[in-house]
């Protein structure tokens, strides 16, 4: 898709500490006057909140393609409504998960097929891809310690559940270096903040 | 996929009086002292409710993928969650709406690519089809006066797109005539119900 702004993706497990970086990273945009939005998937939208909300503490059990769809539906609704209007109005666009969560978690991790969700994933975005993902990396167990005994859905899965999403996430990685950069997110704060922004002045 | 059950959808207009005729047909299966369970598509689940209300009550414009695929999430819990434990218990299931109505609304009228509907509807019902599907056909003018001014969010596209809806339908009934049996809706609602039973009698 034709489009005039810059759209950076984050993505990388719960305790990896990326949204944290994106907060710094705002920091940085800012004191470098650009014009961008930041936003999150899911729950970027009105309407993605309250799929958000139902992701993230429904307490019954989701069937696989239920929580799929879900996060595509509210996918489609974030890039209709916000991701590409502020692109066509050449905005830089800071997006907290995207494509590659899919596809690390309910792909990789829950075992449905990789190439129907990267089909999925191109029919609701009308094939939108990242410019640049950071994928921040890090050992599950050193993640599962950050976040302590306060989880959402997702993240009360089990330890070999995220093993399966970080191995997910690498192998998108070396499929795709060009646009998806790893970062050793296992390092201090200003040790990761320093890899993120060496990254970002290659792009922007 | 196998199942002992029988698979019964209930398909038409908003107005078209299917839900009360469903209701009819209840009475006459508990008489016949049938093992069924009734249900509907959306809402049929706990959490599928959550997505009814979503869909029904919404506000604010719904990007076309992502009422699509909330259809088809509700869709995935429901198949699931009720519907395929019913049949494989050797239950009969009346579903008001199904698959048809995805492929009426969200392709005929909406216009997306009807092929992608087939597939998706296929993917997350595991290609679960109704034994029989009973549509109940009327005029629109008819259906949208029986309705009167108390409309929900589908309910209050504009007139030509419950021509499409209609048209979408029929054009499905003429391609599946085996499964798809059009009843006239416009009659009076013993003679539809007669239309009905005299249907349901040669299957179950």
């Amino acid at each position: 898709m034709k489009k005039d702004g810059f759209f950076i993706t984050f993505e990388g497990a719960d305790g990896s500490g990326k949204t944290t970086q994106i907060k710094m990273l705002e920091e940085y945009l800012v004191t470098q006057k650009k014009d961008f939005i930041i936003t999150r998937d899911p729950g970027g939208t009105k309407l993605g909140s309250k799929l958000r909300e139902i992701l993230l503490t429904y307490d019954g059990k989701i069937a696989p393609f239920c929580e799929l769809f879900l996060y595509l539906a509210d996918r489609a609704q974030h890039v209709d409504e916000v991701i590409m209007p502020a692109l066509n109005n050449g905005k830089m666009v800071l997006c907290d998960r995207y494509i590659d969560s899919t596809l690390a978690y309910q792909g990789y991790a829950r075992g449905l097929n990789i190439d129907e969700i990267i089909n999925l994933n191109n029919l609701v975005t009308h094939s939108l891809i990242p410019d640049l993902t950071l994928l921040f990396d890090i050992e599950t167990g050193i993640a599962m310690k950050r976040i302590g005994d306060k989880k959402d859905r997702l993240e009360s899965e089990a330890a070999h559940f995220h093993e399966k999403v970080r191995f997910g996430y690498l192998d998108l990685a070396k499929k795709d270096p060009q646009r998806i950069k790893v970062i050793d997110a296992s390092m201090s704060i200003d040790d990761v903040y320093n890899q993120v922004i060496e990254i970002i002045k290659q792009f922007v």
